[in-house]
């Protein structure tokens, strides 16, 4: 069985939600992301990752595979026929790697990451100099489609949803790009995202880390 | 053609790399990045990207494509048998993409992006404080191994030694990893990597952007 180390509502739920929507079982072990501790058992999470970050993919061989643009891709590899991804090979696919990167880089690690991690209010400042422009790219792809990707739902979104989810605890308000508004309530509509999003809400209330 | 946006010694020198590796005729496009115009007609580069960045990939039926991530995985792919990128489907497939996200998120948009473009210290200083844990992580991973993945060159190559070549310029010398400078030396033996890193040197200096 698949395992995932996932801090809640960190950007593993992207990881959690991409094997929701897969329909695959999987095990999860709570991270405090802070003290690099594995809930369960108090146990070391370096030992486990040496970027002492997640996701952290454990395969079913005890490799472990990292980087939400890889978990992500392997994920939905695992179940083909649900098009979670383009099939490799298809001009899609690379559209897919391309807004993974975009999420990944620009919002997440450009924007997400200074905005929580960082003490200092410059460093924090600059990054959000810059996050709006970035944001309304994807708004404007998504004012005249449902979809990052093609005509169907791709981990790329789950992975952009929790971006946005995101942006509002970073201080950002998101009202101000309709498609945007209108894009999260969507995806909110998928029973599977939904309740990867309620279950990990749920967890940062309720665990003390 | 296959045509290429870029400034040199920008990360689109990865792309460059991997064109040539594969021996693929592209038509090359400079663009100032600071003022965002094509060099050769002073053409509005934000019409080619909204992102204003480099790459920008133009695919034969005038698609764009952007994102390192991506525009990488699509050269290897236009020359499989070369081995530029592991087949998809294949395991190390992911490593491929683990160690783009790593290249393009961690040492690329967490710390070169900072450090040449805020104007602040104390950002810069935040970046900074960083990048030696990350720099480590491949440090680590190149000690035992010629390549980032398998037993051959891959486009994540390229895209990390084009990374490690900026360091030094964002003040972290690398002489402090020993497998790091072993490792970048070896990689600029390889001739077509070592004429794409020649160019750009070249065209930074004598291009006044």
């Amino acid at each position: 069985m698949l395992q995932l180390y996932f801090f809640p509502m960190a950007c593993s739920l992207a990881s959690r939600i991409a094997l929701m929507e897969a329909g695959i079982e999987a095990r999860y072990h709570l991270v405090d992301i802070w003290t690099k501790k594995v809930l369960e058992d108090d146990s070391d999470f370096w030992t486990v990752s040496a970027k002492g970050a997640v996701p952290v993919l454990v395969l079913d061989n005890g490799e472990r595979l990292t980087e939400s643009a890889a978990v992500l891709q392997y994920i939905a590899d695992l179940k083909p026929e649900l098009g979670l991804a383009p099939r490799p090979g298809e001009r899609d696919r690379y559209r897919l790697q391309e807004w993974l990167s975009f999420v990944g880089s620009e919002i997440h690690k450009a924007f997400l990451f200074p905005t929580f991690w960082y003490s200092d209010d410059a460093a924090k400042a600059a990054a959000r100099e810059r996050i709006g422009k970035s944001v309304s790219i994807a708004a404007e792809h998504l004012a005249g489609r449902p979809y990052l990707v093609g005509e169907r739902f791709t981990v790329a979104d789950g992975y952009l949803t929790w971006s946005l989810l995101l942006l509002g605890r970073g201080g950002v308000d998101i009202a101000q790009w309709p498609s945007l508004v209108n894009y999260v309530a969507r995806m909110q509509e998928r029973p599977q995202l939904k309740a990867a999003v309620d279950i990990e809400m749920r967890l940062r209330k309720t665990v003390r880390v």
